[in-house]
C-alpha cells in the first residue's frame, strides 16, 4: 500500500528522494544542508536529533536543542522532515516535530518500540536490521501495522557480511524480493549501505532501475567536519549531480522525480 | 570483575549453571522444570515471562500472570531467578521479582534500555547481538556500567552466519577473546547457540574447558509440547546427565560446580 | 583494460549480454536455447560442458559428448561461446572449442588452475568466490595476468550470507567497488546471484544503471525440465522481454546493447 | 570409520595432535620445530611445502627444495609427516614423501583434485571450505571416498563471518554436528580458526572436551620471523605448555594423548 502523506505518494508513480545530514550539528550546518537538498529537488529532509552510537562516549545528537533548527529548516524549505527515534519516551515529542519517524537498524527487533509506533498516525520508515532476514523484516512491519498504523515504508540499508571493503553489503535483491512480496513501499539507503560516497550515485541509479521506490542519502555541507558518519556523506555538489542523473533515468524508467529542483 | 550476588561468585572459581524453561507456560511445567534443575545442581533458575518473537501472532509469554508461579518456584527451590526484559516499562516489576535481568540478543543495541538497566542494582546478563562484533558487545556493556551498575555478565549465544545446519554459529573463540580483554564474566548459551539438543552437552563441556564462566541452558519437562523453542530444550534427564559430566570435568579443570545436586 | 575479442569490446561502450543454458543437455535443448538468445540479441552464448556439483552423484555435464553440439550452435548462430573449466586437464580442449573460458566460484582460489589460464590467449571470465573479499578477487585475477593473459573479465555472482530467501546475496556495490579500483571489465550473474527468475530482470537493469559492463544469465527452453539449476533459469520469452527493456535502458544510460536482436 | 595409519588410530580412543610450522623455510627452522613438537608429544609433524597465498607475490613455499629437509625431519623424529597439496600435478611426489596429504580450505570445492586423491592410499585431511556448509563438506569427502580412498579425516578451520577480531569464526558446533552424522574422524585447526595464539590452548581444550578427535596447530621456533602466518603460530614453549594441559584433560575425558612426550 502506498504511503500518501505530506503531499507525497511514496510507492506510487514518483521516485522519492530523502536527504540531509546524518546528525543535526548546529544551525548553520542544518540550514546549508536543507537549502541544498531542497534546491536539488529532494522530497523529504532528514536530520538526526538522537543518535545511536556504538560507543557511549561518542556524539549522541543534540536532542531537544535541535528542535528550533528543525522548525526553521522546515519553514524555510517547506519540506517534510524525517528523523530517527531511539527511545519509546521520544514518541510524543517527535510526532509533534517530525513528519516521518525512522526506526534504525539497531531497533528493528525492538518490538516494544514498534508497538508504540503502531499507535501514531505519521509514516514510519523501518530500516532492516543489519542481520535481519527479509522475512523477519516483513514481520517487524507487522508489529507496527497491528497497532493500526498502516503508513509503513521499508528501507534496506545493507547487511553484515564478511566483506569489509564496503561498510555493509547492500542487498538490493533482498529489497526487490520484499517489494514483490509485500504491499509496502521499499526504499534504499546507499549511504549506510556502502559507506563510500563514490558508490552512492551508482547504487541510487540501481535502486531506481530495479523498480524500487526511493532512496535516502546523507548530505553534509562539509563532510570532513561532520560529527557523525562524515566519511559516507555526499557533498551538496555531489548530491546535486546525482539528482540530475536520477531525474533523467527516472523519466526513462517511468519513475520521475517529484520536483524539478531549483537553481539554489 | 566478578559478579557476587545471591550467594554466587560468577566469574570466580566456580562454574555457574543457569537452567530452566524458555518460557513459563503454566504452574505444572514451571514447577517440574524448577525442581529438576535444582535437583541436578543448577545455580540459577531461568524462565521467560515476556518473550520476543519474530511473528506478532506467536506466543508472547504469560506476562504478569507468571509472577505467582515465579514466586512459588523461588520459594520451593531457593534458587535465584533470571528472566528477560523486553521493555523499559518492565524494569520496576522485574527488579522486584527477579534476581538477574537478561537482555536478549535483539536488544543488545537497544541503548535506551541498557541505560535504564545501569540504574538498577541487580546483575544484568547481556547477550551478544546476533550480528554484533565482540567490540560492540563490550561497548554495549559500557552503556550499562556508565549508569553505575557494575554487575554485568556477558552471554555468547551464537551469531548469524551462512551455516543453516545449526540455528546459529556459536562463537566460543569470540567469547574467549572477550573474556581475555574485559574484566567481565562470560557465559555461553548453547541452547540458542546450536538449536540442537545433541550438541548442547558437548558445547557446555567446551565452555568449561576453555576457561569460560558458565552456561545457560533451556530445560523443559516435555520439550515436544513446549510453546516456545521446544526443539532445542533438553529434557530434565538429559540435563541431569550433562550436569554429572560437567561436575567431573569441572573438578579436573579447577572450575568445580557450586552445588553437588541432590537426588530429586 | 577492455577485453577486445571475437568482435566484442567488453568494458567498452556497449553493455555485453552472455546467455544460454546452465548445462548443455542434448542437441534439441542446446539449439533451442541458442537460437532464442541469438534472436533476442545476446552477444555470447554460454553452455556448461563440465559441471561442478556439490554431490558426486548429481549430473556432471555431458563432457566431450557436448562438443559437436557446441560446434553446431556456434556455426548456426555465429555467436562466440563461453563455457566453464573444472580441471587443468581440460585447458587444451576448451581453448579449441570455446571463445571464453569461465572459472567458477568454487575455483576462484584454485591458483594452480589460474596460473594455467595465464598461458592461454582467449579471455577468462573469473567469477568471484562465494566468500571472497573483493581484494582477494582482484588478487586472483593477478594470478592469471602474471602468466601473460591480460584478457580477464570479472563476474560477480553473489556471496554467501545469512540470508536464505535468495540463493546468494548479489553484491553490486562490491562489483562497482572493483570496477572503480581495477582496470578490468566487471559483469554480473543475477541467475546464480539470486536464484529467483522474478528478480533477474531487475538486477540486470541495476547492473546496467550502475555502470557495470554486462550480465550473464541462464536461459532454458523449459526450465522445469532442466538437469541443473532449472529453478533459476529464464524461459526464452522472459529473456526476450528482459532484452527489450535493457535495450531501452542502455540507450538512455549511454551503454547500448551491441545487437538489435532479430525476430526469431 | 577411524583412520588407522602410521601406527595411529585417528578417531579411536586417543586424541591426535598434529603440529609443526605453517611453511618449511629452511633446515634449521624445520629441525627446531620438529624436535620441539616431538618432545612435547605430537603424533604427526606438519610442514608446508607448497603454499597457497592470496597474493601471487607472497612466499609460495620452498617446493621440492624442502624435500630433503622433510626426509631429515622424519628420520630424526620418527614422526609421520603431513603437508598440503595445491595442484593435481603434485600427487605422485607427495605420496612419496608424505604420510598424510592435506587439502586446504581453498581447495575443498576443487572436485578435480579430490577425485585424484580418491586414487591414492594414504590418508587425506580435508579442511572445510571457508564458506562451506557442513553438508557440502561431507559431500566433498564423498568425492574422495568414491575413488576408493576411505582414509579421510575432516578438519574444521573456521568459517568466514562478519566478525573481524578473530581471523575466522571457529565453528566447533558444526564440527561436532559432522562428527555425529558422518563416520569420519573430525579434528580442529585453532591456529587458522582464530589467528590469535592466546586463544589456541583454550580452543584445543574445547576440541578435546567436546569429543572431537584431534587438533592441528602451527608451531614455529620464532614466530615473529616466520615467512607465513607467523602471527598465529605458537612458540615451542607455548606448545609444550598446551600439551601438558591437554594430557591431563585427555585422561579425565577418556581421550588420552598417544605419547607422553619426552624431555627434549
Amino acid at each position: 500500500m502506498n504511503v500518501k502523506f505530506a503531499g507525497l505518494d511514496i510507492g506510487g508513480k514518483n521516485f522519492t528522494v530523502i536527504a540531509g545530514p546524518c546528525a543535526i550539528e548546529n544551525e548553520d550546518q542544518m540550514m546549508q544542508a536543507s537549502h541544498a537538498v531542497k534546491a536539488a529537488g529532494a522530497d523529504v529532509l532528514r536530520g538526526g536529533i538522537y543518535k545511536l552510537r556504538t560507543r557511549p562516549d561518542a556524539f549522541q545528537g543534540l536532542g531537544r536543542d535541535a528542535f528550533p533548527m528543525v522548525k526553521t529548516a522546515k519553514s524555510k524549505t517547506t519540506l517534510p522532515f524525517l528523523t530517527e527515534i531511539t527511545s519509546v519516551s521520544q514518541v510524543e515529542a517527535l510526532v509533534d516535530i517530525a513528519d516521518f519517524i525512522m526506526v534504525g537498524t539497531r531497533n528493528m527487533y525492538n518490538y516494544d518500540l514498534l508497538k508504540e509506533l503502531g499507535r501514531v498516525r505519521i509514516p514510519i520508515v523501518l530500516k532492516r536490521g543489519m542481520s535481519a532476514k527479509v522475512e523477519e523484516w516483513i514481520n517487524a512491519a507487522e508489529y507496527i501495522a497491528r497497532g493500526g498504523n498502516d503508513k509503513i515504508i521499508l528501507c534496506e540499508r545493507g547487511i553484515r557480511t564478511f566483506e569489509t571493503a564496503t561498510r555493509n553489503t547492500l542487498d538490493l535483491a533482498g529489497a526487490l524480493w520484499v517489494k514483490q512480496r509485500s504491499s509496502l513501499p521499499v526504499i534504499v539507503d546507499p549511504s549506510h549501505g556502502t559507506g563510500i560516497p563514490a558508490l552512492i550515485p551508482g547504487m541510487a541509479a540501481e535502486t531506481l532501475a530495479a523498480g524500487l521506490d526511493g532512496v535516502m542519502v546523507e548530505v553534509h555541507p562539509m563532510p570532513s567536519a561532520a560529527l557523525s558518519d562524515g566519511a559516507q556523506a555526499l557533498t551538496t555538489e555531489q548530491f546535486a549531480d546525482m539528482m540530475v542523473k536520477l531525474r533523467v533515468l527516472g523519466e526513462v524508467c517511468g519513475r520521475p522525480l517529484t520536483s524539478p529542483g531549483s537553481k539554489a
